[in-house]
């Protein structure tokens, strides 16, 4: 009953996902997206997506790895892509946030999500690298819809986008490649991005 | 290419379950709960909670059912547990709106998607039992949280909780079933839920 108890309590401290805010907006314009409705996009991503995922892909781990990934943001609070100040504190606050959070459930599965949200952010083995790319993807996607929604409000420029997406480009599959430099040349064309 | 662009164009409209609001409030009482945040929080249920699933289940089934069971709520709208006018009309409804919003897919990933979600309708394989049980026990957390939220404004009696628990006490694991009855007492007993 003690380790259901703290099951259920980490259950509901991670209802507060739902008001850690983004920078993207939703794709009517509405609002910012939070990181609990983003973490199912991505996840509804990886498995529409899984065609043009790397061989062999564990699709079970990469679902958990997109459902858990942004939860230490409850502590350590979302960090904007673009912000190189806070950028440089993500790491260190991000882990003792991991530590404290998924410390709430029982110790191994606290040890296989830590692990797992760990390996997200190391975007070494396939799994990371897919769901890297798909944590990517989802905000563009919604840039697009948006006409440009948060690169419009930060001034985000193509080619910081393009520095962001360093990893994709090496390592997408070239359907998924080419369609994410269609759609940022379309935005600057459309006015959405700046060149 | 054409594939990749009905994934996308389906990946797109699924943004819109970000507003199709539930009756159950977020544990701090802000705000009713949408259907994305929804899907994410029985999502990670299912992950957290793999010890009281049935024996053998498929956990990577369950996932993709979880994330999808509330899409088609997009075309055919939330229809809340307790209102028996709404849930006369609900299945048709909903079949429709299932053809219509998976079928933005390519037809074998429309036909995959549909049938899961019928899948879990139907409540009969241990995935879909399973799945249904934490599509009931997350909203019961959140009326714990909120001192008895939506029952409250709904008037819900603990007679009116546990007739939509039938499948749920039959099926479930003991110690998720005592566990719930447990709130649901505590929860008559601290004035949240009416006896």
């Amino acid at each position: 009953m003690e380790k259901l108890k703290r099951k259920m309590e980490f259950l509901m401290e991670i209802d507060k996902l739902k008001n850690i805010f983004r920078q993207s907006m939703l794709t009517d314009n509405s609002r910012n997206e939070n990181d609990a409705e983003h973490s199912w996009h991505i996840a509804m991503y990886a498995i529409v997506l899984i065609d043009y995922a790397p061989k062999d892909i564990d699709i079970l781990k990469v679902l958990k790895m997109c459902l858990i990934h942004d939860i230490v943001e409850i502590y350590a609070g979302d960090t904007f892509l673009y912000d190189e100040e806070l950028t440089k504190t993500k790491k260190i606050r991000e882990e003792e946030a991991g530590r404290k959070i998924f410390g709430i459930l029982p110790e191994d599965m606290a040890d296989e999500f830590y692990m797992l949200w760990q390996e997200f952010e190391d975007k070494k083995t396939k799994e990371a690298i897919y769901s890297h790319m798909l944590d990517r993807l989802e905000p563009i996607m919604l840039n697009y819809a948006t006409k440009g929604g948060s690169w419009q409000k930060h001034n985000v420029t193509k080619d910081m986008v393009l520095s962001r997406l360093d990893l994709v480009l090496k390592t997408a599959d070239d359907s998924i490649k080419n369609f994410i430099l269609e759609l940022l040349e379309d935005s600057v064309k459309k006015g959405y991005l700046k060149e």
